[in-house]
């Protein structure tokens, strides 16, 4: 093995090695049976699996593949900046956020090897910019998830936050029309049959 | 929406739903930090993960996003199965084993769309299989990601089941090698160093 190779497989590591610290992060939302709150890491497995089943149901034909992939790095910048709640009041300034999360990603994406962090951080930068077809659909399934679990523990973070029918559709249900119409129809009878019974 | 559309979706959130339950199955290794065990979830992100950075290291060429979808369901059955860690004195009755692991993928990839179901099997199917290159290199993937958890903890689960050089070589070297040689190439040293020092 050459000095090359090997500087190349142990940056590949080290970002690897530092990824694992996502699994630590804390998000709004339970685990469908409501015993812990889920962590980042898992939400990524997650939102890459729904991605993989839902597919058929984008809004415009999508690559799932690269889809899969946003995935999997679409949250690795909470690393360093957190995961901000949607429903919270910290959500109110998108512009804190959005430049915490580019020094976040400049420093995790660069312990990759060039290449692959020019690569890693265009696909994160797509996710972000949400114009694509496939990121929009990307986005879609990123804010599916999180309904699926509320709905399975009684609402919890909606319950947390004084979430309204109204605030839903317009956080949530728009980002999942927009990307996967048909998801969004089909939760709207659990969904309105949730909130009507509060 | 029409009824069989609607039967369609409400298939595919059950599945994942079910999906869900892995984050609260719990594996051999604890995290990076140490902090707590890990769970099957976040290890299928993780290992999903290393297979997206590390491809260019594989044996034989591979289609990196059917071993990065392979990543993402090969651990389902432990839903049922539960994880044996392939350390432990258990991981002894691999026919026991298979055998529950396949009844558990009978019901679990059941959940989903009678094509799907099926697709996800195949996949599965050819994982466990470990014949096709794509598959080879997926259950090396899968077996380095540990290493490097045990390496960052000092140990942890080689201390826990008294693992020698030599175990680690035959369990977990082999399968290493033969799917991404340059990967415990680039081991061996920090490995020889651990185990040296014990
Ligand atoms: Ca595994």
């Amino acid at each position: 093995m050459t000095d090359q190779s090997s500087a190349r497989i142990a940056a590949q590591f080290a970002f690897l090695t530092e990824a694992d610290r996502l699994k630590s992060v804390l998000r709004a939302t339970k685990l469908c049976d409501g015993s812990r709150f889920e962590n980042t890491g898992e939400h990524s497995w997650h939102v890459a699996l729904y991605a993989l089943v839902m597919a058929e149901h984008a809004a415009k034909p999508v690559d799932v593949s690269r889809v899969i992939k946003m995935m999997l790095i679409h949250d690795l910048v909470e690393i360093d900046a957190g995961d901000t709640p949607i429903h919270s009041a910290a959500a109110l300034d998108p512009a804190l956020q959005a430049a915490e999360e580019q020094t976040a990603a400049d420093r995790i994406f660069g312990l990759l090897p060039a290449d692959q962090a020019a690569d890693f951080r265009a696909l994160w930068d797509e996710f972000e910019a949400a114009e694509t077809d496939d990121a929009i659909f990307a986005k879609s399934i990123d804010r599916v998830q999180p309904v699926i679990s509320n709905l399975e523990t009684g609402g919890q973070s909606w319950l947390e936050y004084n979430v309204s029918r109204d605030q839903l559709e317009h956080r949530v249900g728009g980002k999942v029309s927009r990307g996967a119409p048909a998801l969004w129809t089909a939760l709207k009878q659990r969904l309105d049959l949730w909130f009507n019974a509060r």
